[in-house]
């Protein structure tokens, strides 16, 4: 079956897509779309063309292609850009083309995934951007909306940014509510970190955060692979940075915006995680448009 | 079994809640919490507050509720405060109180649902607040989240807006597109309105589309029960509210912000359509600390 | 995918179909079809006929096509007929040729939705007949089969009828038992509908039920869009159409009948909805014959 | 949990039970009750009763009991009668308790599974009564409701009727187009019930369909277990009936109506199946009244 | 559709195939396979050969097949043997071609059904080769992997044994815990036939458990069509063949092994089960190799 | 409600262990369990004893708790001992009271999963007993059985021994065939290990398989974080670790046996991954027996 073989760019398995794409179709279709039904004769065919509005990263592509094939095969979906293309008002991002009622019928749902994921794609460019030409690597978060975290992150992959921990599972960070937690038993970062060391697969790095630059020793000194600086002022940070000296990653986190990134990451740390990337997106203005 | 009840404002039956809080666990958990597994004692409990950051109309506790019990039933949460709460920084939403593991583990896919719901009963609120005293009523569109729909259009009624269609079997709205669509067989919104009135079913009323004062006479004059003005200037939604005079229900739309959103309402629509209100959330601040 | 098609007639998505034949095969299959295994070799071709045994109005050909398809897509089914079409006994409505151990595999379910939804469809065409020549239209219930009230509601509308709600989101109907709950209140009908008309979607229409003449007044005065009429007297509806003017929908319901179904049309009403097309269905008499 | 365990009478697991009905309900509420969410406050509780509106066998009470629990937990649900009650117009099948919003959004759904499910009963019933005395046993068919076969076997049961085949998997049943299959390759009935002897299960018996009573005498002779005679004239039954002599079950089936079961039963056959049972349910008429 | 056919040996539905292959590749995917996403370009394709490392029965290549073409349909898996081939080390039982990354995402899975079903299959030969030339079937039981049942019945076909009951449905088995539970009601074996017979579908045989020779006797003399020797001493079962002479079937069960199977076999029993077949599974050694 | 809390050890999520028995039990009652349903009065209760037959390590209690509960919440199920317990012939694991009929519908889905899990943990068991003393640590890998990875790997975790990654996203783990891939493009370990480090999580460490000596040290100045000596001699191992001097974890696998485990430990490595330990796992034998 066509619909089944990974894209070009390797990121996303179409059963994964399909899964989304399903989800969100049934929700918007509900028992059948009364309107188009009602209007339009079933052997009207036609074209339309999927328009850029503003300017930003298209993402999406591929899941809206999913969009328009699961409701109606025969309807040709035709990116004319690819994701991670820059795109400006009136930009063509794409041409459909076939049966009227299936086109509009997927219409909105195509647009819901593409207006999104392009969002996301294009404020993580416009950090990425920020912090050209500086060590520092912008990271997603688990804030993400939740049915949505792996095409979330993959939009973050599209705007330039790299992923973190996509679940529970594959990664261990321990955040101060573990820390507050152990607190209660007489144990600090350094017995976290090695409890960790000793119960988590060997496959993955130690990350723990800290508050301060004490804290950041002790994390250090206890063998912690990454170290999660958390709303640390940027003057802090910079002596963490020389202290630590390459011998542990380190992340910056916390309040982080695209008027301060710059400074976070001329502090000289690694990565920069930033929430907001997918907690608080705004979506790209993106319509279509029958001709 | 408690979880199986309506909550007390009728809104969202248990079973629709569960179904995002299980997905949205098995996207974060995945195959377990390496972390918390290794660190915790499983015996080890204590208490945490859901704490806002910052202010606005708090919405999703129910959701948040599920989460937690979902990971662990004994875990108990008790909100301080209800859906619809307006919250300043440092207010306490909610206690939970149980085993820390557990309370661990539910932490961020309870604040993912909680910062977003009351994102967008943030944002409702801010338009509603706008239109006080014109008889506008704020309502939302189809431009959801993907998955989400069902909880987003709860947190706009949350925030005191109304609600649109839910999905494509639950209104006629005869769009643009339709009616590009309808062009090349020489039919226009009259045809449309009188298409529609004949094969959808007798519940729902017919909406259309117009583009100017003209189109809006053509839909009265068809029968069309609502009018959608699309991305009509002020003045022109003015002279349509006197020509319409009450004998459909009238809709802006298109380009509606914080700033135009008073003046719009004051053309004397009966409706405000704001695809903003979902499509581009800014998540509230909320924390949960273990204390 | 070929399977990813709206239909030409534009009444089903596949994707709809293919949910409830993935059931109902899973239901019919379970391990496997011992007998076919035991008998027939594998590689062994031949053809069938599905027969009309009796007379009616043919639905479910793409629904049986789709489980010939799903339990072996080298099947090749070609319907004969329609749905719609009227068949007499000993019609051929589709040839089936393959693999015979999938055919017979696959002819039970194929024949089981067929012969129910020819049932439905039958039915609706006999009241309809009835009906001809006066204003009534025929319309179904929610009195649907647990499960297949999208395939139910499809055959309605093949056998000439229309749909009222698909579901409790789609319409507003405040039934006789809304206003037995709000009596206890001091509610009464003016004040039912007007609660609907605040806090229900715009998009829909308020739908009344009326025991008597007194109430539909009271009905059309609160400003209902559609008064339904229930178990009501021919005379008296025939006063209540006179009274309402065509200033409300009239939707007859309760206890219509073949022999009875007429009276009520001529009446004067605008809709007669009865339950029995869904909830007492006679199979259409349908068999497959390995030729 | 409560729900979780086997009825009284051992005949349905909750899980199934609860399959059915949380399909059905997603089907009926979809996004929400506009009506009852717009009308009745969430805390307005009060009382209603079943009502039986004609005489038959009541079946379905677990599941309606299922209904209304899985929409409010907190509603009671109080059978007055039980699966198997004989029940006359007006008589209380049950009554419920709780919150008004939630009863009525549970109504529908519930009189839906009861109303079906006691029109299997009662018309199974009515056939066993008819051969009262006889040694005949009424079996049902896989003429079931695609995706309710198991409910629906149940209610045969309930009505006093045993099963046939649950599926395709617990038979072994050689029907008329496995011989026409079979045929190509110069195979008969002798052949086909060897092929199944060899390959079946052993926990299965071997049945054939014959056509008359040479073909009845093949069957024997090849060693089926079961012969299952395909309408045949009750004559010929009888013959079929004395050669045999109880070295085979033999079943009728085919034509089976009201009228004629009695003398299929008096010819001596040991089992009469009758797919009407189940493919051509007049549903019971049964209601909820808000008291 | 490709994949919706029946397999050349119409043992497996496809659609029965593809749920327990997407289960185990959801599993092993999980949000993606990181170390080749960041390895291997997506446009790199070759070729890789899958090779039997030990001597065995090969089983799951359909399965296999499924594996490589649910991750990425333009993947070509050619099989260059069949299920049931006697394989030794160093034979090429399939050869892929296609996208690299593609095939070493699905490599684990694919191999990892192979294995195990080539080790059921390999495991029954071993003990089908054992009782040749006696009149004894080897037979499964129910103690098969959880979610696996299907396809490791399957095997035992392919090895060349015979498969017992698919599960509770498909045949009357009356077990020792069962006569326990009866005992507390004075009833034994006789009184548990009689129930049986009476109340099981009539496609079903009755098989009850005996412990000794006066029980097998005792069930004999019940009408019990298959009688179950659990645990008997091969002398004593030997006595219970020629009681019983051929009137009913003999199924030995418990401590079967290897080393005492055919012993079992020459008591003259017509079947002998084997829990070990699947509940004690050693994997197969196969392996991918890109070549 | 009860079932969903974490167990007392942390390691399972009641909701994990539910899906599976939920699927397990589905596979196995089908559509009901006729031979109870014949034979039993549906009120008889009794008691029922879980034994272990054989000696070795227990471990399922929870997920034979969840089969009992899903069948009959009100049927009691008291562990006698835990999870890790070691256990000999004849030893009472766990009691069961309550309605017989469900007890006997639950017993051998409870007892598939008990023996099957019990079979994993005193594998690993038996492989952890014999690298006592040495700083090797026994992991599992993939080979687990499709469907059933989180419970087998929870096993191991019982047996003493420590999980591998849990799917292809938790781990980079650069395998053989990855090389080969990229052979064909002029890279090797060097380019490997770098393209990994680029692109994959900053979480996750970077495991690279070498094939002897030389291929370890390319890997080590790479900068890999674990090195997998692949089915590489003894004496090779032991040069390995010596050279590598705790710059890197070093893994032995392929090929290890209860034989060989030790003197593989003996060479100093960190870790020995063990496929059979869930690829070919022999059930421990446990049983039922009502008392």
């Amino acid at each position: 079956m066509e619909s089944r073989k990974l894209n070009a760019n390797l990121e996303l398995l179409e059963s994964q897509i399909e899964a989304a794409v399903d989800a969100a179709l049934a929700e918007d279709l509900g028992l059948g779309d009364v309107t188009t039904r009602a209007l339009l004769p079933p052997d009207l065919t036609g074209k339309g063309v999927v328009l850029a509005k503003e300017a930003g990263v298209l993402c999406g592509l591929p899941v809206a292609a999913c969009v328009f094939r699961n409701v109606d095969s025969t309807v040709s979906f035709k990116p004319a850009l690819s994701d991670g293309s820059r795109v400006r008002p009136g930009d063509v991002c794409a041409t459909v083309e076939g049966t009227l009622a299936s086109i509009l019928m997927a219409e909105r749902v195509a647009l819901n995934f593409l207006q999104r994921l392009s969002g996301v794609a294009t404020a993580t460019a416009g950090y990425v951007a920020e912090v050209t030409g500086t060590k520092a690597t912008v990271v997603d978060t688990r804030k993400t909306t939740p049915g949505l975290r792996l095409l979330e992150k993959y939009a973050v992959r599209v705007g330039g940014g790299r992923n973190h921990r996509f679940h529970l599972g594959d990664g261990v960070l321990i955040k101060d509510n573990h820390l507050a937690a152990l607190r209660a038993e007489g144990k600090g970062i350094k017995e976290a970190v090695a409890l960790a060391r000793h119960a988590a697969p060997h496959t993955l790095k130690i990350e723990t955060e800290v508050e301060d630059i004490a804290e950041a020793k002790e994390a250090l000194e206890a063998g912690a692979d990454v170290i999660l600086l958390d709303n640390m002022p940027t003057e802090e940070m910079r002596r963490v940075v020389e202290v630590v000296a390459g011998r542990a990653l380190l992340e910056a986190s916390g309040g982080i915006t695209l008027d301060n990134v710059r400074a976070v990451a001329q502090t000289g740390v690694d990565l920069i995680s930033i929430g907001a990337l997918t907690h608080s997106v705004k979506a790209l203005d993106i319509s279509l448009e029958i001709s």
